[in-house]
């Protein structure tokens, strides 16, 4: 199901992302910048950018490798953070962001980034894009730095929604193992349940019964379950896939930044207290570079939108050009490797019985 | 109702604190160092230190300031790490947490210290020392580094309980505002209750319930109600006490503290990449220990069980001398201010109608 070779003639077809110029907060010149730094390191991408038509033409037409990659949409209207997702979604039409998923909704993109309002930009891809068959409730995953070999672990759901029973659960660790393996090429990534402790009786009815559900599912797919993990493990490395309701997620990512920001203006205050230590922080330059390039969140950034038909990367709403750049990227490897359909097929073979999928000769007991 | 003044004889009162000298990670040792160093800052210390009699005497003796200064009681039972809280419930008596806690229950203590099983203390502490009148959860507070010019902020509960209603976040409220009053010295401190968002209309249900009844409950006590506040301001500026479920504080405390070591591991990392770097790390020393001191957990150890009849301290687990030190202080400010009196008179007024609190004049719309 994963893993066919990729033909080569398949990975020379030009790949075209659909990206919302509007509604971030630096504004679209940062926007077309990040296209261009992505147009520059990657001559198969082209781009439909959504947008103010007058403001972009310009924008567009300064950068040379932009030139006949972007396809300029107008699009009079803006959904602003403050909009509430339920007025998005009475009056969103004519708005960038609807506009940047109606060209995946048509096939003429590849896949979508926005800059925008994180609910609004959920509620209307749900309304354009449809949940895919089998999934009910769509989640946000995103990279968290932590101390695997590969640097990162996927978590999710960090805010689609407040809440997930057993079931949504179980459908997070399938989408999550899905994403990590596409992502970041791992063959059988290992999935934890986020609780308050790791033993089996611990946390809320709803957690034991999921922790019985993605058990029994880690016996015919290809993952492993490390059982109920810990607020700690999220930056840690006893798994790749961190489950988790949309509320809690959303708290503890939240919580994990501001922590990193807290340290990183403590840091700062310690280097700026006496002479030495300005001296000191001149010679630690080169290493406290290297530090932040390895939790730098512009190099992560990009939360994807799981089980719609289609790929929608939200971008950090505070993202530089770096960081838009990251999104798209993002975006393309997704669509690169057909990623949207190999996570349908493996939401539906979930929901097949089990025989179907595999005759398992050795008893199942224990 | 606070901020009494303490007469100079109650001051003078020697303070007893009932310590459980056993399941630590590191051993009755350890705790002892941690007596001992209480002991010497402190000569209006008293303590009954539970557990081993054999084990601890000759600990004990070896440090001269805790000479006549130090009650044993021998209790030849541990509650380990392992144990689940319904089996300590049953078969607790004779362990030295049960003997710890017993000792506040009839008098002879004026708060209790344990490094062992969080879940074990909590329902022994239920058992032995009664929820307060009018508290339906009790609930779990600890301090957490913030940008706050006190440099902390006030969070529960953080894992009490996994649930917790509109009315439990209320007297979460009032609790954590008794305790930043008398362990902070703010007057008037801000409460932050934590959601997804800052939006009015946003995150789950009971949520918005408690919005209503925190707001209103801020008109007629001494605090400020700042609304919902995000992870981000866990360790932000915005609030001195954060409100949260047991299952949501637990996980984003444990992100935080996890996101804190992958930080302090890659700085360490980013300081041995080089020789230049070894340099720059001995030169940057002084302004590291001053960051690490800053963030420092054993400096703020200490967990406190609110809306119990007595004061219960949970340090943590692995805590060294320093840290069992700073809970023992900790218990140790919060007798000397009568802390548990006062609370309960805080959570019992907020039973009564506002009207005989207060009679206020002016109209309370809006």
């Amino acid at each position: 199901m994963t893993g066919e070779p990729v033909s080569s003639q398949a990975q020379a077809r030009p790949i075209t992302i659909s990206v919302d110029a509007m509604g971030g907060d630096a504004g679209p010149a940062v926007v077309v910048a990040g296209l261009a730094k992505s147009a520059k390191k990657n001559p198969n991408i082209r781009f439909i950018l959504h947008g103010s038509e007058e403001l972009l033409t310009p924008l567009v037409a300064k950068r040379r490798n932009l030139q006949n990659r972007v396809q300029i949409r107008d699009a009079r209207n803006v959904v602003t953070m403050e909009d509430k997702p339920s007025q998005v979604m009475r009056n969103g039409k004519g708005t960038s962001m609807w506009s940047t998923l109606d060209a995946v909704k048509k096939g003429q993109a590849d896949g979508a980034v926005s800059c925008g309002n994180t609910g609004a930009l959920m509620a209307l891809s749900m309304l354009r894009l449809r949940k895919m068959p089998g999934v009910n409730r769509p989640a946000i995953a995103i990279f968290w730095p932590s101390l695997n070999p590969q640097g990162f672990n996927v978590m999710l759901d960090v805010g689609a929604d407040v809440k997930a029973d057993a079931e949504d659960l179980l459908q997070f660790a399938l989408m999550g193992v899905s994403y990590a393996r596409n992502s970041m090429d791992l063959a059988q990534p290992r999935v934890g349940l986020l609780n308050v402790g790791t033993e089996e009786h611990k946390g809320r009815a709803e957690l034991k019964e999921a922790h019985g559900l993605i058990s029994k599912e880690a016996e015919t797919s290809n993952f492993d379950f490390v059982g109920f993990v810990e607020g700690s493990d999220i930056p840690g490395d006893v798994a790749d896939v961190i489950v988790t309701d949309g509320f809690t997620g959303n708290v503890a990512i939240k919580t994990g930044e501001g922590t990193a920001s807290l340290i990183r203006s403590s840091l700062k205050e310690a280097f700026q207290y006496s002479l030495l230590s300005r001296i000191a922080a001149v010679l630690a330059l080169t290493s406290l570079k290297r530090l932040s390039k390895r939790i730098d969140p512009r190099r992560v950034n990009g939360g994807v939108f799981l089980g719609l038909n289609g790929t929608v990367v939200k971008s950090h709403g505070g993202a530089d050009a770096t960081g838009v750049s990251a999104a798209i990227k993002l975006a393309f490897r997704l669509a690169e490797q057909g990623f949207s359909e190999k996570l349908a097929a493996r939401v539906a073979s979930a929901k097949e019985p089990p025989q179907d999928e595999q005759t398992s000769a050795h008893s199942e007991a224990s």
